[in-house]
């Protein structure tokens, strides 16, 4: 089977004109069929303050009201992704912009209300590969943000981190699929204050001591969740690093396999 | 050849959400290959109000700074693009939404700068077929909102009624296109007080005479000039009206021929 590689670029390399600029740069030469996922990075909490919508937080997670949801569609949907669109077609790199609404390509249900509500979020329910694989054969590359719907018309915030690992597994019979977490660290470290101390290898065997020592807490467990869940259902590959992983083999980056 | 239906709704089908869903139901079931391109409607204005950036306007024609191509990115391309395709998926109509950067699907130059600087304004210069055919040949039907791209990684701000032509006469030599203005009157009207004056058909003969008595002139006078110039780029039919034409054939509209 032909590879399929699924990139996510977090917040980070958003934020950082020159850093994203070198990136879309470096992606658009990568040959073979790859989707690209973008998060949010701070421009939506800059609007909201402008707009004077109130950030709302609960348990270190968003809460998606009516004007927050607004304020995504617009920043994630708009104005990220048609910039990296547009930057992406200068460096020859035919892409196309994406939500989940677009092509059907990924359906969600809005989180159910038990103790709390967390409004327009969407769990995904649904890959839909048709109309992508179709642009993927055409060598077209579809540049997603983190934003999917219900398929009633309803738009549904949904994280960036957990839409790549549905696209790379929704792809897993079609080719052979590669996730990269690209973030502004070299892995997973065993210091977080040691940029160097980069687990190179995490598996089922070692993860649970992991977790147990405290090294993998916080975000970092979400994350490594979503690689585990897409190494089980036939994801081939799954690294976190910086994206230079992607280009320079001789990167250290962390590698996460059954 | 078959025929491809190149339909734009302006602004006052957007601004009304009773009436963009009933237009999206009824849009949802034409058979025939179809491009939507849908105008702004006044959420630009409220945003720019919102977060106070100036709306500058010079003889009636907006002038694009950077903060009001960031608010048309995010507001054409973001919130009312990708509101339309979710509303269209609710449809069963499988749609993308589009800039002219996704597929590289319109180029433009920014706009010279000759007594006035328009800023990020485009002037179309190219339309790729390659992208959006595979797409239609799939039964995809593409969105486009207003924002077009210089292939040199900036987005700039462009007629929607101008890309509504321009897609329309670039597909031409591959399908009969028929161009569909669709607005808030019945068509172009001989009083403009009266909404049952609509002139049935006009063309290069009774044009001239149309100006010269005043009964074409203002926004109208850009939107024929645009139907005139599909017309003579091989635009199979050009129509002005309201929505109803497409879908009631006793309705009464304004046909364009040469």
């Amino acid at each position: 089977m032909k590879t399929l590689k699924v990139i996510k670029i977090g917040g980070n390399i958003i934020d950082n004109e020159e850093a994203l600029n070198a990136f879309l740069k470096d992606f658009s030469k990568i040959e073979s069929p790859k989707i690209l996922i973008h998060g949010g990075g701070k421009l939506a909490s800059k609007l909201a303050n402008q707009m004077q919508v109130e950030v709302k937080i609960y348990e270190g997670r968003r809460i998606t009201d009516q004007a927050t949801l607004d304020i995504i569609t617009m920043v994630y949907a708009g104005k990220i992704n048609k910039d990296i669109v547009a930057k992406l077609q200068a460096n020859q790199c035919n892409a196309i912009g994406f939500t989940g609404a677009d092509g059907n390509a990924i359906v969600s249900i809005k989180r159910p209300v038990k103790t709390i509500d967390y409004g327009f979020v969407g769990d995904v329910v649904k890959v839909n590969t048709e109309t992508l694989e179709v642009l993927l054969n055409n060598k077209v590359t579809p540049v997603f943000c983190a934003i999917t719907h219900d398929k009633k018309g309803q738009l549904l915030n949904t994280n960036a981190d957990t839409i790549a690992s549905e696209l790379a597994i929704g792809f897993a019979n079609l080719y052979d699929t590669e996730l990269y977490y690209c973030f502004e660290k070299k892995g997973v470290l065993k210091d977080v204050n040691d940029d160097n101390s980069v687990i190179q290898h995490i598996d089922s065997n070692n993860y649970q001591d992991l977790i147990d020592q405290n090294i993998i807490a916080d975000g970092m467990l979400p994350k490594l969740n979503n690689c585990f869940y897409a190494v089980h259902k036939n994801v081939k590959k799954v690294c976190i690093g910086k994206p230079e992983m992607l280009f320079d083999i001789n990167t250290n980056f962390t590698t996460i396999t059954q």
